[in-house]
Formats: C-alpha cells, sequence, structure tokens
C-alpha cells in the first residue's frame, strides 16, 4: 500500500466547487459506497467545514450491509447481482430515504484484483446519482405528514451510468471517487440533462 | 488538500496483521466514524480480500446520523457532546447492535481547523472499541430467542480511551486512523487488559 487516492490535484479543484454548490442550495450529500469502501466519504470530509454540506456516508461493504443500511432488497441483489445498474439506482435512492440529504451519490463496482465475472471484468463500476425534486420543502412536508411517506418519497429521482476502468485496485477506486465527485457537481451545476424523462437546468437553487 | 492519509507506510504492517487476526478468529469488524469521516473504512476496504473481514462502516459526519444509523440516544448527545466518552462508547455498541460485526472501533473528536470548544481543543478525539462476548456463538443465539433480544445484546463490551493529538486537519485525522488500526489489532491479539472488570486474554479463538 503505497497510497489511498491517486490524482488528488485534479480533485483539488473541484471539492470547494462541490462545497460552493451544496452550500448556494443549502443542501447536504450523502454517499453510498461499496467497491470505494468510504474513500468518497474520506474526500469530502478531508475539507474543513464539510459537515455543512455532507451529511453521512453508507460504507455497505457487504451484501447484508445493502439491505439493512440501505434497504436494497436481498431479491435485487440475487437477480442482478451487487454490481448492478438495478442494485446502484436502489443504493442511491436507499442512501436519501435514509438520511436528510438532498442529493446522493452511490457506487458499486469491481475493484480487483479478485471478484471479476464472466461480463463484469475488473473495473467495472456502476455510479447512481439520486436527488429530491425541487420542490417547495415545506409544502412538501406538509403534504407528506397529511398523506403519509409516499409523497415524500415521490420526490426522489436517481440515474446511474456504467464506467469501465483501468488500472489496479487504487487506480480504480480512485477513478471512481473522481467520477463520483465530477458527476455529482455536473447534477448540482448543470442539472439532470441527458436523462430520460427528467427536466434539465440547474438543481435546485435555494429552497429555503 | 496533499493527501489524504499520512503515515501510510507505519500501517503498512499493521493491517495485513489486522486482517489476519480477524481471518483467523472468523470474525468481521465494523466502523463507526465521525471526525475520519470514512477514512478507517477506506484503508481497511484498501486490502484485496477485505470483503472477508470488513463488513460495514458508518460515517455518522452529523449527530442526526449518529443518532438515526446507530442509535445513539439524541438526549446523550446534548449532555456530553457529540465528543466524548458517553458518545464514543455508544457509537462502539450501536455498530455492533447495527451490523454482524464481532468487533467494532468508533472515533469521534474534533479534527479542526475549526470546531474546538473549552475543554475540548482542536485534537480531542475519543477512540472506542467494542466487542461481543467470546460465547458459543449458536447457545446465545439460541439463548436470544427464548428470552428476547437482552440476552444478545449483553454479550456486547465497550470500552473508551481519549488522544490528544496535535497537527492539522490531515494530520488529526491520520492519526486517528493510526491508533484505531493499532488498538483494534491489540483488542484481537492481546484481548481486552487493562479495562476494568473485564477478563484478560486474547479475544475470541475462533467459534466455529
Amino acid at each position: 500500500m503505497s497510497t489511498l487516492l491517486l490524482n488528488t490535484d485534479a480533485l483539488t479543484q473541484q471539492l470547494p466547487a462541490l462545497a460552493d454548490a451544496l452550500r448556494a442550495r443549502g443542501a447536504m450529500m450523502c454517499a453510498a459506497e461499496s467497491c470505494t469502501g468510504g474513500l468518497i466519504a474520506a474526500l469530502c470530509t478531508s475539507v474543513a467545514g464539510s459537515s455543512d454540506w455532507f451529511d453521512r456516508g453508507f460504507v455497505t461493504y457487504s451484501n447484508e450491509a445493502k439491505t439493512q443500511m440501505l434497504g436494497v432488497p436481498a431479491a435485487l441483489i440475487d437477480a442482478h447481482g451487487a454490481v448492478s445498474e438495478a442494485v446502484a439506482l436502489a443504493m442511491a435512492q436507499g442512501a436519501l430515504l435514509h438520511s436528510r440529504a438532498m442529493v446522493s451519490v452511490a457506487v458499486t463496482g469491481i475493484a480487483g484484483p479478485g471478484g471479476a465475472v464472466p461480463g463484469k471484468p475488473v473495473g467495472t463500476v456502476w455510479l447512481a446519482l439520486g436527488w429530491r425534486e425541487a420542490v417547495d420543502v415545506e409544502n412538501a412536508v406538509e403534504a407528506g405528514a397529511a398523506q403519509g411517506d409516499a409523497t415524500i418519497h415521490n420526490t426522489i429521482h436517481t440515474t446511474a451510468s456504467l464506467l469501465n476502468l483501468d488500472g489496479d485496485r487504487t487506480a480504480v477506486r480512485s477513478a471512481t471517487v473522481q467520477c463520483a465527485i465530477g458527476r455529482l457537481l455536473a447534477l448540482l451545476i448543470d442539472g439532470p440533462t441527458g436523462q430520460s424523462g427528467s427536466s434539465s437546468g440547474a438543481l435546485g437553487a435555494p429552497n429555503r
């Protein structure tokens, strides 16, 4: 083990930008991590004052942890495998349902050297984002209180993408962290562009 | 930001030893982290094959996360502060109650540069360990089934110690990680020595 995270210089610019974007929206983020094992959370909390915008992290390394901490159905993991679009989406959704964050990032992948299966080589990573619909928070809470949890749950959106990364365990984990921060930042700045069925535009202007 | 974790060389020897000690006992560990924000989990999972012995991590950065993810009573946090012996102990206990791990490590501290309060300067860190009593697992489960959860809960022990660390945010976080790994390893190898009311001796011979 020489280093935990490569390319920290490249992240030096993105991390303050992420902090600024979250602060400007009065929003907090959370992370649900499998293959990165806490590295996204560790990086975010390396920034002084990150308690303003980083709520919590779920290091769901085992499948049981994904189910127990995030509510990912065990049947979903059995059907698709832990490294799958369906599980990544469920992790991003579960992270929001189990936190007060407005945006979530979730990653599940094969960092290697072991773990590869046919069709899923080392470097296969699913990265998902989750976000709450930019609605009036007070009205949403009132509606939720009147009608049960469903109203609040329905305001959550998720999207996932597949990464095919090169290199050893450290390289795959580092590249995953970099993509996670980059995509999260793009979601906040540019909105959920390129997502079928979702409106585009910058996400969540300050809602208070 | 130059690096996430200092002294990785010093950890190079301890980490495989921790992995070996857990594997020899057929045990898994988990981490509950506040000031280190996922760094302990990220370090442990940097080791290939760590899914054999690392179950999950709780990055409970906010006080709400400590309560919701680990069951730390909000009243306890109000009474003692998040950086306190009582909260560290409750985090270590909660991590075991919310996982299938046999040992837990929990940290809560002030990494700086902000956050210092009178009597708790930057570098004040409480580190707690939790472990399940080395009893016959099948009998314990049967007793638990017959008498309710209390029997299983009673098999959990915790201990905490105060660290007073020097340096900046990265240095405090890095030293905390190093202490956490070292104390966990000592607990597994030497047993809970020096703890009032606890028996000494190596912890948990393979229980299956």
